[in-house]
C-alpha cells in the first residue's frame, strides 16, 4: 500500500469528531486497532512483527539476531502512533508510515540491504495517559523503572499494568531489553517539525541537532475552602490567585531567560462554582537552549506562585549522533540543521548511548500537539525520499 | 432520638476520609441512605412522609390537606441534607436535624399544634451534581423547566432523570407541584451561618433579611493547542493566560464595588502538560447587595479576560417576609438580623411568593463549603430552642 493509501486507513482511527482532533491513549482500544494495523502492514510486506518487554513493536526485514552473529547491528526507522489528548494526526504517524513507504520504496528499486532494516512503533510516546512521555523507550532503556510504570495511573484510576494487561501485554516481563536494543546499530526518527524552522528557511525537510534540556514541575497551591457568596474578600486564602500569579510569572521569566514554559494542565479542587477551591495545583512544562536559563525559569515562578515546584521529569539536553547528523546532512543536499523543544524516542535512545538522529518535515504553521497540525502531502513524499535515501545509504 | 444522636448517626454518610470532607450528591447512593435515614426518623415520630414531584421529603405532624380544607396552611421547617464537593457537615444537615428536633421538643411538653407541622427535606439544594443550585425548590416553583432538569448531565455524562430513575424517582411527574405548596402556610428555614456575622456580634442566632441579588457567569477562553515545547512565546495564543487576567479582574473588580466575585471553577482543554491549553472555560459566581455593583463586577471581569461573560443563572435580591423577620426576632430577644450573600431554599420559595424565614446559627471560623464548617455543639443546641420556640408560636 502506498504511503497516501496507509495514510487514508488510519486517520478514522481515533478521530473524535467534537473537535476535530485524535485521542490515541497508550494501550487503548483505539491503540490497539493502531497496532493491529501495524502488524498487519508488516506482515504484508513479509517483515517480521516481535513485541519488546515494554510493548513497542519491531518489525524487521532480514534476521536482526542472525546479523548480529555476523557483526552487523540493524537500521531502524520509524515512530509512535499514540497521540497527545486531542492531538494532530501527524506527530508519529508520519514517522511510522513514512518509514513502511520506506520499505516500499527500497523494494521497488530491488535494493538488497546488507543490514537488516526495522521499522519500529513505540508505544506510549505522548504519556498522554499516564504520564510519563517516551515510556516505552524509557523502560527498555531502564530509564522508566518497571515498577513505577506498572503503578502508574490514569486518570479513571487504572494502572498501566491493569491496561497493559487487558490489552494482551504480559507485565511480568516488563523493564530493560538488552536484547531489543543491541539489535539497533541506527536509529533515525522522522518527524513533523513542531516550529517554524523549515519555513523561515523554506525548506521541506531538517536534520536535528540537540533536544533542548526540558522538564516538568508540579505546583501545588493551598487555599481554604469556603463559600464564594459568603466569605469576605479579606478573609480568603484563594488560590486561584495563586495560579494567576503562576502563569504569568512563567511567560515572564521564559522571556527573560530565552527560553519556552507553559502552564498547560491545572487541577482545581473541588472545582465548584460557589466554592473558594482549597487547592489548586498547577504544571509548569519548561524548555530552553540551556539547564541554567531553565532552572533560573523554574525557580523565578516557584518564588512568583508562593508554592514549590516539585520536579516530576527531567531531561538534560540530548544530542543526536554529530557524525551521522552530519553525513545525512551531506546526503540530503546540505539539509539544515536545526535544535528541537521537543522530547522523542529518538533523543531517550540517544541518551542511552545509541546512535539516533532525526529528520524533520516541514509544518506550514509550525503548530502541533493541535487538530491543526498539518504537513503539506508534497512534503510528506519529500520526507519519504530523504528517508529512504538515508535508510539505503545506512544498511548498503 | 435526641440532636446528638441523629447527628451521630449521619455521620459518617458521604464522608470522604481522603479530605475529610462530605460528598453528598443529588440522586447518588449516598443520597438514598440519608433519604432512608430521614424517612426512617419521620416515621419512627409518627410523621406522614410524602415524596413531591421533584423528589424533596416532606414529614407531616398532622394532615395538611385536611387542615387546609378548614383554612390552615401548615408550617414547614427543615433545609437539605446534600453537599457541595468535600463540603462540611452543617450546611444543610443542621437545618433538617435540628427539625425533626424541634418536633421532639415540642411533643415532651405537650405542645399540641393547631396547625400542621411539617419537616422537609430539600433535594439536590446544592447542585454539585447538575450544575443547578436549588433544584427541588426550583422545580417545584416552575423557576427550572422540567424537560431542562431532566436533561442535565453530570460528568460522567449521567442525566438527572436517568439519576432520579435509578435512585426510583418517577421522572414524568418532575414538574411544578401546586399541591406540595399550597400545604406550606410558612417556611422557616435554619441554617449554619457562613460568613462571621454572629461571631463579630457575640450572638449565637439571627434572623435573615435578604439574600443578595447574585448570579454564575461562564467565560470562555479560546486560545490556539500548540506544543508547549516548540512554540515561541510570540507564536502563542495561551488562554491560561486570559484566565490570569479573569481571577484577577474579578477580584479587583469586587474590591472596588463592595461586592464577592470568586473564579471557582475551571476547565482547561485539552488539559495536558505539554499542550498550551485550546481553551480554558472559567465560571465566575459574583454577589453583592445591589444588583447595579453585582453587574458591574461582571461586565468589568469580561472585559479584563477578553472573553464573554455567559449568564448561567440569575437570581435577584430575595428578601425574606419582613413581618415574619420582625416577629421572630422579638421572639428571640431582640435577635440581629443579617442579610447573606447564599442562595436557599428559603429564597426560592420567598421568591415565588411563599412566607419564609430564615435563622442563622453562629459559625465561629465563618468557613462554609469545606470540611472545616463548624458550629459549636452548644450553639446548636441554641439553634434548636430558638426553632422551638418560632414553630410553636407560628403553630399555635
Amino acid at each position: 500500500m502506498t504511503f497516501d493509501g496507509m495514510w487514508s486507513a488510519i486517520e478514522p482511527i481515533g478521530h473524535e469528531a467534537s473537535t476535530g482532533g485524535y485521542r490515541r491513549y497508550a494501550w487503548s482500544r483505539v491503540d490497539a486497532s493502531l497496532r493491529e494495523w501495524f502488524a498487519a502492514e508488516a506482515t504484508a510486506r513479509g517483515l517480521d512483527v516481535v513485541t519488546d518487554r515494554a510493548g513497542n513493536q519491531w518489525a524487521w526485514w532480514g534476521d536482526p539476531d542472525a546479523s548480529l552473529a555476523a557483526g552487523r547491528s540493524g537500521v531502524v526507522i520509524g515512530s509512535h502512533l499514540d497521540s497527545v489528548p486531542d492531538g494532530g494526526a501527524y506527530d508519529g504517524p508520519l514517522g511510522v508510515v513514512s518509514a513502511l513507504a520506506v520499505v516500499d520504496a527500497l523494494r521497488a528499486k530491488g535494493f538488497k540491504p546488507s543490514r537488516p532494516i526495522g521499522v519500529v512503533n513505540f508505544v506510549d510516546e505522548e504519556g498522554a495517559r499516564f504520564g510519563i512521555a517516551c515510556a516505552g523507550s524509557r523502560l527498555i532503556t531502564g530509564r522508566l523503572d518497571a515498577d513505577k510504570a506498572r503503578g502508574l495511573r490514569d486518570t479513571a484510576g487504572v494502572t498501566m499494568a491493569e491496561a497493559m494487561t487487558a490489552a494482551g501485554h504480559d507485565t511480568a516481563d516488563v523493564g530493560p531489553d538488552a536484547e531489543t536494543l543491541r539489535r539497533v546499530g541506527t536509529f533515525v526518527e522522522l518527524h513533523i517539525e513542531q516550529g517554524r524552522g523549515l519555513v523561515d528557511l523554506g525548506r521541506p525537510v531538517a536534520v536535528a541537532s540537540v533536544s533542548w534540556p526540558h522538564g516538568r514541575w508540579r505546583i501545588e497551591l493551598d487555599g481554604e475552602a469556603k463559600h464564594a457568596g459568603t466569605t469576605r474578600l479579606e478573609d480568603r486564602k484563594d488560590p486561584m490567585l495563586a495560579l494567576a500569579a503562576t502563569v504569568r510569572g512563567a511567560g515572564a521569566a521564559a522571556s527573560v531567560h530565552g527560553c519556552v514554559a507553559t502552564v498547560g494542565k491545572v487541577r482545581v479542587e473541588p472545582n465548584g462554582v460557589n466554592a473558594i477551591p482549597s487547592r489548586v495545583t498547577a504544571w509548569l512544562d519548561a524548555r530552553g537552549p540551556g539547564e541554567a536559563g531553565v532552572r533560573a525559569v523554574v525557580e523565578s515562578v516557584g518564588r512568583e506562585s508562593g508554592g514549590v515546584a516539585v520536579e516530576e521529569s527531567w531531561t538534560p539536553e540530548t544530542a543526536f549522533d554529530p557524525s551521522l547528523a552530519q553525513r545525512l546532512c551531506g546526503l540530503l543536499g546540505d539539509a539544515p540543521i536545526l535544535a528541537t523543544g521537543a522530547g522523542h524516542d529518538a533523543g531517550v535512545l540517544a541518551a542511552a548511548g545509541l546512535s539516533t538522529a532525526m529528520l524533520f518535515v516541514r509544518n506550514p504553521t509550525g503548530i502541533s500537539h493541535s487538530p491543526l497540525e498539518f504537513a503539506e502531502r508534497e512534503d510528506c513524499h519529500r520526507g519519504v525520499e530523504a528517508l529512504t535515501l538515508v535508510t539505503e545509504e545506512l544498511s548498503r
